[in-house]
């Protein structure tokens, strides 16, 4: 799963088979074909599958105050998970045969990632905002992923995330 | 310029050549290539001449306040012109011709939307955290774009919208 995800967030939908996951996994080819039929199975499989890791791994996290939830949460949107979703959903758009089951993985794991995030940060979504105030966040991390593609954007992400904390903090009450 | 957008829209870096697009067109196939001798100066041109295109227009708004604003900056983000950047974006992340190009002009492009954003919301960016505030804003406006991708994400985003443009009011001062 994780070579599967590494594969789709370095060579792109177009360059990601199955007989190149197995070689990258130490894997005979027979075996991951017998697993996953076909490359719609592997990779929407494997990003779900390592979303559900992360997801788990937050889970566990010792909350330390909003500031750094709103750190953690944005950390899940840069690295080789991102990429390789980024991937899938831009592939996705232009593939009919892609595009049901990208669309269903993505509310799923969207839903799941909500739900961590109110937990996390103690937001009431009975209060009228907070729903939205946590749905904007996480448009913004997703946005702060894109925006980490092609550079280091680290630096400007670091202040970025302390201002929209304090906003975030304010948006929850 | 308008045809290569929506081709690279439609059809993603793979499906997108000079002759698809001079088809669309309706140019030969010798004078499109005659002006854009590659695929890379072809699309990269043309999403910095929609860019700028949809960035004068967006200045040459009415302004009616802030809420108004924020959500005309979104707008920016939906739509072919941010799917056709987000093919060339994504393209470019595997490819390593196209790469310095594509980070290139994201920079430019980012830029200069920052700097109607600053000046359309009226932030002085000398209080501290102004800056990052409208950062912030313009990345979970790409979040939004990409959430955007796949479904029909207009009445979420509305209301997204409308919470967060209270919260960069408040950010703003």
């Amino acid at each position: 799963m994780e070579a599967a995800v590494a594969c789709l967030a370095d060579h792109g939908w177009a360059g990601s088979t199955v007989s190149v996951v197995a070689e990258r996994a130490g894997v005979s080819r027979g075996a991951a074909q017998h697993h996953f039929p076909t490359r719609e199975d592997l990779f929407t499989g494997a990003v779900e599958y390592v979303a559900e890791e992360r997801s788990a791994a937050l889970r566990a996290l010792p909350v330390q105050g909003r500031a750094q939830v709103v750190a953690a949460l944005v950390d899940l949107y840069t690295g080789p998970l991102f990429r390789a979703a980024l991937q899938l959903w831009v592939a996705a758009s232009n593939e009919d045969q892609l595009r049901p089951r990208v669309t269903e993985l993505e509310a799923r794991v969207g839903r799941e990632t909500h739900r961590i995030a109110v937990e996390l940060l103690g937001a009431d979504e009975s209060r009228p905002g907070s729903r939205e105030t946590v749905q904007g966040l996480l448009d913004m991390a997703r946005g702060l992923g894109l925006a980490n593609l092609l550079t280091d954007d680290a630096a400007r992400r670091a202040r970025v995330v302390e201002q929209w904390a304090a906003l975030v903090d304010e948006g929850l009450g």
